[in-house]
């Protein structure tokens, strides 16, 4: 339901997560060769190198994010949920650390490969995994790397990493330095990954000399790697004498300085012993004395960076700037907020969240029904080869993925189970207080144990602020048994750069067709049917309940446009559509989620588990479309209609919900 | 020019002729397997005995009309033109009869083969061709029908066919009745083409007797027959005793009555010896006195011909009216219109006209440069086999035909040498009595000579009179040397029922972009270029000389669409772009258009051949696309722009202008 908001004010996190370098706009996919329409903006035809390219010729200076793969995962779900929220700010590009101990090429939910191809595809980050190359055979880096293609990674940050003892001797068959793993990948993955390598402003510790460090660098560029990414530094120029000594030497390519806003006294302490750095004394003299206030550490912590990084981007010589987030948000936003390079209402290139996978560069359009839950499209089709052609438009029949691992981290509930039980009820004794639970969702009005609902099987997060626009009319409805799960107000022409409902390159117009989908009982559809009859055939509609019986208007089972923009000197684009056929998938996943994640909150046979069952064996799960977008949105006044017939008096309604309001414990 | 109409008021012929069944709207083509838009109308993917089951269905009562090939390469010309206006009425097929003596399946012009091949592709309406077997070998047969289906030919009207003699001996390996082509085109291609059969309500001439000859005609319903038309008869109830007995035969299949109105004394003789049919008493009666008075005939043959359908169809029994129009329109169409069958303002499927042949049933977008020029483009891009996905699009590079055969005869200018000199000039002194001609074909004024100018090499049809919303702004600037050629305002959102500019099922709407092309100096186009850098992105521009040299500034040589469709319970419709990729060959063809039509016109050498020279290798041809269609079009800003550009004082210019008018023998 987040989404009802998400339509209308185009806030929700999963639209903002695709903005990153939407604003170098303009071209379109060479590679498209559908005749529908094109992919709106460069940055998701380019590589990485080529984005850096045109944000240095474009003098758009950029930022990019450094994160560590979680411990656990519950750890996984959050630091997913920051990529959302930090991606919104429009970073370049993420990375993820690669840590030998954590298993971090395996499938588990805190492996460094899992994440990155979850920042990939799920959250339409453009990202780095890093890869270590020491005590490894060069099969099992081989394999990493296969593997890291196939999951759409298409940039390896090459480190030797760190030796398991103190010393170490060179393998003569393994790998010594990055740069065997530099020529190893491009021997045997020719020019598929953008490669970058790490640099030492003040010398690699275990280095000879700073020269001869910088000459190991120009080795690494030279044997194919792209792009530069410091080690933290805590002087401004420490960074620009290195890349001055860098340029003297002949390595030309882009050199981001790492940044480290210093966060906490601890964590300072780690990282200085870690990369074997010395604090300079004027920063230790600050904070030695505040070490135990942490909130005054941080706040010194931005400032530094704040300075540092303005001395840095004055320079002329900074075309991007590397934080080290430690995983953290606040610190790292504030810098960049302070710095004007966080952007604070992206432009949207499309109006849901654009998967950065290499094969879906050219996916421009998509079912309305995941609205909310982006990542279960991008997962159920993620064996599909072709964006779009290969999509279940008009094509027969799409081959939805199973819901068989529903369970995979990144669909779960970010809420525990108790606090699940808190929000949606501990004891349920009848359908009015499911409507009640629905209602107090919408309104973000505790329940009656004091509880806000801030989320629902189908809609993970609250309902924002902004949708006061709906807000009322969905309150009406949900307290009556019209269980709204998503929805979009119509809209009729306005600029493309709306902040609210804009998306695409500038100059162009938006436009939406009102939609509404819920669920509601079998005595509600009966009526409806009769109300839809005057409504031929401005309203669409698909009525299914969870044994696939389909009541439909729709046309020949075409996809209904209900999601469109009109650009200069571009065919007409249409990301979102109501498709008969994938609906019955997502019928599907809707009426399973009923069950998957509320019913099994309660024991087996318990009245609330029998409650949510019986919703989930006899409602119907409905969408309208009401195709009349220049007029006003007749879908309420359809749902009013449909309440009248139900023949009952408002006023004996009313008393109804009044009862249910007086004894609230019959419910909780 | 015709187009800078049709775009505007919707009313071009060739818009019209693709209406045939048009209103039985709904479904799209199940086939279509594209991503994009699907095809709108039904009509489009039904085989013929598909739309008359529809029609009976939804009791939607339809005509059909047939013609006879011409003799003649020009009556060629006209019959087509006809069809076009005749098309525009809503006939649900035509017919074309076959003559042995006229080599009736040869390539040539007037033949049978080709006149049904253009009524389908270049006509767009559904056609069926007349075959006769009798004296002819199987293998000859086989081949009309293999030529017929590669032409994209559907019906096939089975006929015995006069014998060569009077009395004939029946063939051992031959066909020696209808039903032996019927059987033969069964088994040969199965179930591939419609056929109709011939039924005689007076029994046929030769039948032993009237029930020998209804058992014939079961016979070939039989074998395969789908539909019967009957021969001519003059009253009522013959037909419908003749209906009644072929029911009460087991007869299902529909049988449409054949009507003749009387247009002519003579016509009706030599009809009446061929078919040998008696006319009744009471009407010799009435026009043997008239018999030298052909209004009064004809008049009478409308009457007569109203009130004999006007029976047949308060019948019931009769869905659809066959008219043996002897290739004239007055009276059919007269006839059609007191029944109230014509179809005055037909609802069009798309904006422009709609081949009928199979394969091209799901195309639905076309570069808007051939508006004015249908068969040319289709022509052109005859050997195209998928529709649209061979579509010139996004699709590197579209392979149009050449234009070698140019002087195929429906690309040929309807008017002779001499009348196009009187419209064009005998004689030309300069560019401004070129500008002069464009400027009389706009204002539809006579030319210094007094003659109209009723067509232009790109406009084969003269300006509708419905232009006046845009007359005055094109007249003013073809005064001043900017030729145009094609022209669209922009539509904001018009109901697609609405009469000038509608299209598409009811309750869409419709939208477009402003477009304007012409050709003009490169003197202009240097001012041009400087006044369009103040309308970026608003306006998007391609500008090519005859040599190639392109400028523009659309983003990746996307196409733009510049008319759309959205409607209910379907995908966006954008049935015409302005695409750069086949702008180039649209180049080649509208220049040439000058030499081909216009200075061949003149002696080698000749000053006036020398003029339209310089234009064709020193102009440039522009198109214009105003991207802000909500706003007022800004294209006639841009050339009034162009024009204060160029330094010349308005009052100066009129000065000239008034110059040119009194002195015109200058000119011609």
């Amino acid at each position: 339901m987040v989404n009802q908001v998400q339509r209308g004010d185009g806030n929700c996190q999963s639209c903002k997560s695709d903005s990153s370098g939407s604003n170098s706009g303009g071209e379109s996919s060479k590679e498209s060769s559908r005749c529908s329409t094109p992919v709106l903006d460069a940055d998701r035809s380019d590589r990485l190198r080529d984005k850096m390219r045109r944000r240095m010729e474009s003098g758009d200076r950029w930022f990019s994010l450094e994160f560590f793969p979680p411990r656990t995962a519950s750890g996984a779900v959050n630091l997913i949920s920051r990529f959302d929220r930090m991606g919104s700010g429009g970073p370049l590009f993420i990375d993820i650390t690669w840590h030998p101990a954590g298993d971090p090429g395996s499938d588990k939910e805190t492996s460094s490969m899992m994440i990155a191809s979850t920042a990939v595809n799920y959250c339409g980050l453009e990202s780095i995994l890093h890869l270590t190359c020491c005590n490894q055979t060069k099969e099992k880096i081989t394999d990493y790397l296969t593997k890291a293609k196939r999951l759409g990674l298409k940039n390896i940050m090459a480190l030797r990493g760190d030796p398991l003892g103190e010393d170490w001797e060179e393998e003569e068959e393994g790998f010594n330095y990055a740069v065997d793993l530099v020529k190893h990948i491009r021997s045997e993955f020719d020019d598929y990954f953008d490669i970058c390598v790490a640099g030492y402003p003040t010398g690699h510790p275990e280095a000879e000399s700073y020269e001869d460090d910088l000459r190991h660098l120009k080795e690494k560029v030279d044997a194919g790697a792209d792009f530069v990414i410091t080690q933290l530094f805590f002087r401004a120029d420490t960074f620009l004498k290195f890349l001055e000594d860098c340029r003297a030497i002949g390595i030309t390519c882009p050199i981001l300085p790492g940044i480290f806003p210093i966060q906490g006294y601890q964590s300072l302490r780690q990282l200085v012993k870690l990369s074997k750095l010395e604090v300079p004394e004027d920063i230790t003299k600050v904070i030695e004395p505040i070490k135990d206030n942490d909130a005054a550490i941080r706040n010194y912590g931005i400032q530094q960076a704040v300075e540092m990084c303005r001395v840095l981007l004055e320079s002329g010589k900074v075309p991007g700037l590397h934080f080290y987030t430690l995983n953290r948000e606040v610190a790292t936003m504030e810098v960049l907020r302070q710095l004007g390079l966080w952007i604070e209402d992206p432009r949207r290139p499309l109006p849901w969240a654009v998967s950065a996978h290499p094969k879906r560069k050219v996916e421009d359009v998509r079912p309305i029904f995941w609205a909310s839950r982006p990542k279960s499209y991008i997962y159920r089709t993620q064996d599909w080869d072709e964006f779009p052609n290969g999509r279940w438009g008009n094509s027969s029949s799409p081959a939805f993925g199973e819901l068989n691992d529903y369970y995979l981290f990144y669909l779960k509930s970010k809420s525990s189970k108790d606090a699940l039980l808190q929000m949606w009820g501990e004891e349920l004794m009848s359908e009015e207080s499911v409507n009640e639970i629905f209602t107090c969702y919408i309104t973000a009005q505790p329940n009656r144990r004091g509880h806000k609902v801030l989320c629902l099987p189908w809609n993970d997060e609250p309902l924002a602020s902004e949708t006061n626009l709906l807000k009322d009319e969905l309150e009406k409805v949900n307290r009556r048994g019209v269980l709204t799960i998503n929805s979009q107000p119509n809209i009729n022409g306005k600029p493309s750069t709306d902040p609210i409902v804009g998306w695409g390159p500038a100059g162009g117009y938006v436009f939406q067709k009102a939609y509404l989908e819920f669920f509601t009982s079998s005595e509600n559809v009966t009526a409806l049917l009769k109300v839809l009859k005057k409504y031929e055939p401005r309203v669409n509609y698909h009525i299914v309940n969870v044994h696939g019986r389909n009541l439909t208007n729709a046309p020949d089972m075409q996809p209904n446009a209900v999601t469109w923009g009109i650009f200069p000197g571009r065919e007409i684009v249409q990301p979102t559509v109501v498709d008969p056929v994938s609906f019955m998938s997502w019928k599907d996943e809707a009426f399973a989620l009923w069950i998957e994640q509320w019913a099994k909150l309660y024991e087996d046979e318990s009245p609330s588990r029998m409650i949510i069952k019986y919703i989930h064996d006899n409602y119907f799960l409905v969408n309208l479309v009401d195709n009349d977008f220049p007029l006003e949105n007749c879908l309420w006044q359809v749902i009013d209609d449909m309440f009248e017939l139900l023949d009952v008096p408002p006023e004996l309604l009313n008393d109804v919900n009044g009862k249910r309001c007086e004894n609230e414990t019959e419910y909780f």
